[in-house]
């Protein structure tokens, strides 16, 4: 079916038509506005990501469905790292003039699959034609209870820097890609398809053990320098101690330099945070009953000593090879 | 100075500092989510915008502070139609590689000048590079006591119908800019400059005036159509009772065609509303005292009777030129 025979109208009407009612959801799409309702006492959480054709994603390497999962993903992730619940999500579509029916019902089933997968429900939306690419600007809102907040900004000298899951993975499959290589299912999955740790973010908040939390999606020490600026203080970390999956050792045996991806590469949409020491043990066991690993990459310094990669033998790694001026500290 | 020179972090720094304090937002601009408290008991009301250059503006048309008061009046629009109060924006901006900064500060200078004016603070977004063209999406969060909410739905047989402000001036200077002419300032303003109606539609939602409301961004028939359809209604408006500026009269007396302007133009942002016959009094009185003249353009009718339009002589004017299968129904 092409576009124009479906209408705008008739496209919107079929979403609505597919969502389930949801609990503090008073309007969900086809009035002016969303209206709706957070449990009282809680901050509303917000954020908001442009995902564009050619920019962020390339239809040759991913399908649509993957790519309507990941643009809830990576905004829900944004929620995680505050310790939040995703509640709600606004999709806006600026579609090329010869885009399928097909096309746009993939999307938007994978963009449903992963709203109920992460517990938010689509209320609101717009859609138009776009003269360019395919565009995908995601709006999530969130909530949190107000003691619960995490921010970036309260790490402490003393603290430990934790990380979830695996780095580099993401950064590893974008460059075979780009070399024109086919990455292994692990590898592409972890690019294409992301989990954001929406469950341990939630977890980690109401157990008040973070000090300051950040999602990676710049990258570990991008990311990791957004804590120390907000926080005014320093960091060394240890490379020896960066989480590494199975296929990215292999590939690293192959090639030390790809140790860069682990530490720069971006879209790992792990949880980046830092813990007092005397919560460290409760932080284990937490990590142990929500399933999801944190590894201990080093510790949070005074702002004076700034961000600093040791290798394994205790020596730094040159800033230009950490990445860590491609966010503009420093120079 | 170019972008590349600034950066997205720079930019956005940029951006943060020259935002004031607002009562309610705990985190604003800078950490992964902006963090928000709503006044209790209040609903929360979010709509969602695309702006994309070419489909919605043109850079020849409009300069780009007028543009960017726009992208937050079409915004807030929305909110005003549900009877509420804007808080909170959001601008997501894909930038064409060859855009200046300045321009974009031009951009972000009228974005932000439209906020205070509106009384909304912007605490988020997302910036990006552009292989195309221009792209702006703008989240606009507010807030309505549970009671006052007003939605397209309530709309009774025997309410009459009223609009807020002029219709057709927006539809009038877009098509002489189409045809290459100049629109004189009152039209260009009301076409690239529009004033949302927040505090006419803030002051109905308390007064608890309006059945139903809308704002009208498709025409009037369109949004007209909106309302029947979410309250199961019709409606018959005649022709005469259109309010027409000045200026769109001097045309229509040229031209009677224009008329399917203000039936169907779009882009009036006007509000549309209707209202109990016991309660006409306290609207006029209302109207009066916020300053807005609104009109009663006819009455809500049984579901079976359809939108009809009659002309001068109280003949039904033909739907086709209405523009009312443009949306969809009947057909």
């Amino acid at each position: 079916m092409k576009l124009a025979d479906l209408g705008e109208f008739g496209f919107i009407d079929r979403i609505a038509r597919s969502i389930p009612a949801a609990a503090g959801v008073r309007l969900g799409i086809g009035d002016d506005c969303a209206a709706l309702s957070l449990p009282p006492g809680e901050l509303l959480l917000t954020t908001t990501d442009l995902l564009i054709e050619q920019v962020h994603f390339r239809h040759d390497w991913t399908d649509l469905r993957t790519l309507g999962r990941k643009s809830v993903a990576v905004n829900v992730s944004d929620i995680a790292a505050m310790g939040g619940t995703p509640r709600h999500l606004f999709l806006g579509l600026a579609v090329p003039v010869g885009m399928s029916v097909e096309n746009l019902d993939d999307f938007v089933a994978g963009f449903l699959e992963a709203a109920r997968h992460y517990g938010a429900t689509l209320v609101g939306g717009d859609t138009c034609r776009s003269p360019g690419p395919l565009l995908i600007s995601v709006t999530a809102e969130g909530a949190v209870p107000e003691r619960e907040l995490v921010r970036r900004s309260g790490a402490r000298p003393g603290d430990a820097v934790y990380v979830s899951g695996t780095l580099g993975d993401s950064g590893l499959a974008l460059q075979l890609l780009l070399a024109g290589q086919t990455p292994e299912p692990f590898l592409a999955r972890r690019h294409h398809d992301p989990e954001a740790r929406t469950g341990l973010g939630r977890a980690l908040a109401q157990a008040a053990i973070p000090t300051a939390m950040i999602d990676i999606s710049d990258g570990l020490l991008a990311d990791l320098g957004h804590i120390l600026e907000a926080s005014q203080v320093g960091a060394t970390i240890e490379a020896a101690a960066l989480p590494l999956s199975e296929p990215f050792r292999r590939a690293l045996a192959q090639e030390s330099a790809l140790l860069d991806l682990a530490l720069a590469g971006g879209e790992d949409y792990e949880l980046l945070f830092t813990v007092p020491p005397e919560r460290e043990a409760d932080l284990a066991e937490l990590a142990r009953s929500t399933g999801v690993p944190t590894t201990r990459l080093g510790r949070i310094t005074g702002p004076k000593e700034g961000l600093i990669v040791l290798d394994r033998d205790g020596r730094p790694i040159p800033p230009r090879k950490t990445g860590y001026d491609h966010f503009g500290r420093g120079d």
